[in-house]
């Protein structure tokens, strides 16, 4: 049996590993995929404070290697389900059950589909939803971003230096993002807004030709001509898995403790419903989680 | 008049400082005395992800210049009062008032007195609450650490590699610090633990020359000599000059938007009643502040 359990390798779960590992608590981080979680998609992070510009890719590997440094064992491993039995944390994987006196849920978020025709269909054919990753195939060519928040717009910039053309969708009529990031977008010379827009369709054959856009102010449809679109909306919390109390959109609910509605399950990072989904504030929830998770499992065996 | 004054140089205040200046807000950073908060007087740091070891100070300057680097304003100045006319926020400083629309306090937390006989009267001849600062004047000496949290055993660790002699006086009988903390100091050779002790009293002449101890289980009392005192039993939040809600000990009460009980004043770091003060917690604290304190500003001027 475990001490700890960490289910995530993003920025919370890396640090966690990383406080667990000091703390001396016998543990073991699984993640799905790729060590990293969604930052490591991101190609530029400016504001961790102590690295003025890095890529997400290389951050995290500092934390991974920050982390395993300490002696944290990280294992790949899909998590169907958490039971407790008699307190103890039964963590259900594919490859069949661990158990610990404590799990920290550090799972991220992941992106929202907009639900449009042609967005699954086109999907690794012209849609994508990370520009980091698949930037670089529209090299010359012509894309539509669709979001107007931080992420849409630093991904918008990013693709600009790319593509020969950047239309921005955008259905409010100013942009949610950071100043600085508005500014650099709004002063970007091949990019475009379709301010108050919405995207109806995505059109194509072998791969997208264009999109069809709704002018919310006018009703008025266009056709856009494109050979790319990233959709940019926004995240859904990865947290199907675990009974916790959870807010409307699915983030799991906890107190400053990180603890959630069952004792000795901690959740950290942007599967927490909070006001900030940042590496900086990922950061501060896996310090945390780890910090409490160590009282309760040494507490676990006393009567 | 600024947008955002932020008072206090530590992790909070600077990382604030780098989300302000990305967010495009006019923003000084006011600092009492040197760039970098208590932490940039630890002589290690080993669990901010993204730095396996680094010491305080260095890890203090990459972030000063992180904030410079976005052009973040900082002067020296002493905070006496924040007032508040209109909404508008009016910093009292010995220079003179400085106005703003939102405030962060990011003062963090000083090293607190025991309250002994001698600790005043030695201050500065033997007597130290900062083992980085003061060690190396106690090269092949002897030396007293009081405290058994982990900056107190982490400062006795390092002072044992300069020290003859290091006498760890701790009141409880087990330590309350991290594992791996506990591992290094127990199985250091010229370490030596009085478990169930209180210093009484702090003797000496031009400097100290020892100290007295009581057991507290058998009430017995002996003298220990020494040349060298380094008190390390926590801190007080540097707090008086904010009239917002505290705690009993003085913490500031915020929620998780680290809003204060005072509309557009903040409060961020070890400065805030939170459950673990560290690099990693101050850092999510100043983001989120910055954050919150950024859409405060916006509205500030609408009706």
């Amino acid at each position: 049996m475990y001490d700890l359990i960490i289910i995530g390798g993003g920025p919370a779960g890396l640090t966690s590993g990383i406080y667990a590992q000091r703390a001396r608590l016998k543990t073991v981080l699984l993640e799905r995929e790729m060590v990293g979680g969604q930052i490591a998609m991101s190609h530029v992070i400016e504001n961790y404070p102590g690295f003025p510009s890095i890529s997400g890719m290389e951050l995290m590997q500092k934390f991974e290697e920050h982390a395993r440094g300490l002696g944290l064992e990280i294992r790949t491993a899909g998590v169907e389900d958490i039971a407790v039995e008699d307190r103890v944390k039964v963590v259900k994987t594919v490859d069949g059950d661990m158990r610990a006196k404590a799990v920290i849920v550090a799972t991220g978020a992941k992106p929202k589909r907009i639900g449009v025709a042609g967005e699954k269909e086109f999907l690794g054919k012209g849609v994508s939803y990370c520009a980091t990753c698949d930037g670089p195939f529209f090299r010359g060519r012509r894309v539509v971003v669709v979001g107007g928040g931080d992420t849409a717009i630093k991904e918008a910039v990013y693709l600009s230096k790319l593509a020969e053309k950047v239309y921005v969708v955008h259905r409010r009529d100013s942009l949610r993002a950071e100043k600085i990031l508005q500014e650099r977008a709004l002063s970007t010379p091949n990019m475009e807004f379709f301010w108050s827009h919405i995207m109806k369709e995505i059109r194509g054959a072998m791969g997208v030709t264009g999109v069809r856009l709704k002018d919310l102010k006018t009703n008025d449809e266009k056709e856009v001509a494109a050979e790319g679109v990233f959709v940019l909306v926004g995240i859904n919390p990865t947290t199907d898995f675990v009974d916790a109390e959870k807010d409307g959109r699915g983030f799991i609910k906890t107190n400053d403790r990180m603890e959630t509605s069952i004792p000795g399950i901690y959740a950290a990072g942007d599967c927490r419903a909070k006001p900030l989904l940042q590496v900086s504030t990922a950061v501060g929830d896996g310090a945390v989680a780890a910090f409490v998770a160590q009282s309760y499992t040494e507490d676990f065996d006393r009567p």
